[in-house]
């Protein structure tokens, strides 16, 4: 089976470039000295993340307790459930951990570390620590990282803490990245030594995200890392030159289903590519996606300037779009913003081996 | 089981809203005098589908062709799929005629029309014409309209011809959409008459948009409608006169996670919500969603303001958020900007009576 044979619209993925990908962050984790634990939220992908260990199951990081029920039927078990955990959530996750996950859960809440304080079952915790990213998290010099340690520390599940460097997607230079990897190297070990000063064990010190990992210049007092999108790279990254466009190892395939007088009408819209308008706010705009041929080679300036539901509109960066070398009919690959949005609109991946013909099919973990 | 028992996030749908809305457009069918043909794209659902009916199956509308494998599996066999079709889908498409369904579907291309016509499955085939919208569609005064026509007719599949105005979304008043109605009628009404005049059967005249199928003033020569998100409504329409927000029957049912200075993060980020802004194009922008107590009583000014992947943002208009009345580990809901785009992140939907019980779990049809 070749990517002609597929039906239409369909996510695409391409084994060598993961596996070139994934290689890069490995040999960045090995220079740095820290542990790799990847962000699974992106790939969602069981293969994906034993590619990401050179093709056995390793630590990872999930986004929902269902990846953490996924990936632990696929044999992985030591899991970090990176988002806050509410107490709603206690049992499902107890659950887990009844079934032999080594699970880390995180909190920025005193109320939730106690009950996590009390709930009983064997899990670690770690402190989410906020590092300028402006998500969730506690300032690493505030009273709250205490207060949130300290019921867990007393019932011996405090773990450590962690931090998520989102700031770093604003970045337009591997110079500026650096300087960002610097700032959640700081904050996440200035949180681990206040913890250790007021007699915490504090054996993990965890950080993460793409582009810092990628370029930090030391991380001194960091355990591990938790970059997710490099798995499969987009062209947001590509963007603040965290990867070229030819690394980027997804996307979706779709067909021309008609020409307007200023546009390529295609089977990929809104819903196949999502409406992430990531690059919009970055140094290039690529629409809602970047056109290239069934090969993967790109069609420079012919972007997806527009979506409905099901349909896509191909326009180029000056004059018409190319309507002969892309008849209705015709087949041509989508590159994504964000891969992690495009992806989760789909099921699976189609896998190819850097060609056109078809390996085999990845199931992903979408949902909640 | 209640809303307070389920796992967050997860797609909340409001029955007894819907089964209001689906009486409302029931009705305008009967005063306008036309099939209605409800476009099942948004609520991906075979119970929405028999409510539009008044609890039995009947024509509907479809947007990819899993859907309509989907739906013939539970009873509809009147199916139009109305997107312009493309010759590698039309072995897929034959295989439901073999099943029984009545299979409508649509074309604006002659290289399409002759597959059609060469093909020899039982299709029945729809010219799709633009009346402003600006998405697929041939000028219905224009050579393509024949052109298309002519395959088709001498095939004896020619069924009739359909248009879609998009353009009523971007109408900020009953009385211009009334005006849009008016001309979708009249463009899609011109093109039948001129397949006519060439000597074509025109069956079928079909219309379609929930804001005209609502306010036109009169569907003279049209023979069906194919309004679509009145089933579940959402903000944008409630923002452009459609609907109230009370009449928003699909809502996203989040947990509270932190507590920032300005901002009460929420566990249903870009996925559980999709990226849609489109009420940043209309009148009232209501960033990514608006937040409702368990009960559903709107927040007035409290909405998503940001999101990451598994994070929303809630701001108010003015001054801090009310922490005191969401702490962390209570319950909030979110209505959608975009109905189509939210539910399609949720595979199914937890029903409600319009309390807080939970009555029943119905399945989407997502993908392709």
């Amino acid at each position: 089976m070749t990517l002609a044979d597929l039906p239409t619209p369909c996510l695409v993925l391409d084994r060598p470039k993961v596996a070139a990908n994934c290689a890069r962050m490995a040999a960045r984790a090995g220079v740095l000295g820290v542990r790799l634990r990847p962000h699974l939220k992106t790939a969602k992908s069981a293969e994906v993340g034993r590619l990401a260990h050179g093709g056995e199951p390793g630590p990872i990081t999930v986004s929902t307790l269902r990846e953490a029920e996924h990936f632990l039927d696929r044999g992985f078990c030591d899991i970090t459930y990176a988002v806050g955990i509410t107490p709603d959530k206690l049992d499902r996750a107890a659950a887990l951990t009844a079934r032999g996950a080594d699970l880390t859960v995180l909190t920025d809440e005193p109320a939730a570390a106690k009950a996590l304080a009390g709930h009983g079952a064997p899990f670690k915790v770690l402190v989410e620590v906020d590092c300028g990213g402006g998500r969730g998290g506690v300032d690493p010099g505030g009273e709250a990282l205490l207060a949130v340690a300290a019921p867990l520390g007393a019932a011996g599940i405090l773990a450590g803490v962690l931090t998520h460097a989102g700031q770093s997607y604003r970045c337009r230079a591997p110079g500026e990245i650096a300087a960002v990897a610097e700032v959640e190297r700081a904050a996440v070990t200035a949180a681990a030594a206040r913890l250790r000063a007021a007699g915490h064990a504090c054996p993990v010190v965890s950080v993460g995200s793409t582009p810092t990992a990628l370029f930090a210049e030391s991380l001194d007092g960091v355990t591990e890392m938790r970059p997710g999108v490099y798995t499969l790279m987009d062209l947001y990254q590509a963007s603040i030159g965290v990867c070229a466009v030819a690394d980027i190892a997804v996307s979706v395939l779709a067909t021309v289903i008609h020409h307007r007088d200023d546009a390529i009408l295609v089977d990929a819209g809104g819903l196949a590519l999502s409406m992430d308008r990531s690059t919009a706010k970055g140094p290039r705009d690529y629409g809602l996606g970047l056109a290239c041929a069934l090969d993967g080679t790109p069609e420079d300036g012919l972007v997806v300037a527009a979506t409905n539901q099901e349909h896509g509109f191909l326009r180029a960066a000056a004059g018409p779009p190319p309507f002969g070398r892309f008849p209705v009919g015709s087949r041509l690959r989508i590159l994504p913003n964000h891969a992690c949005m495009t992806a989760a609109a789909h099921d699976h991946y189609h896998v190819i081996d850097g060609g056109t013909r078809v390996m085999a099919r990845w199931e992903r973990c979408n949902g909640w």
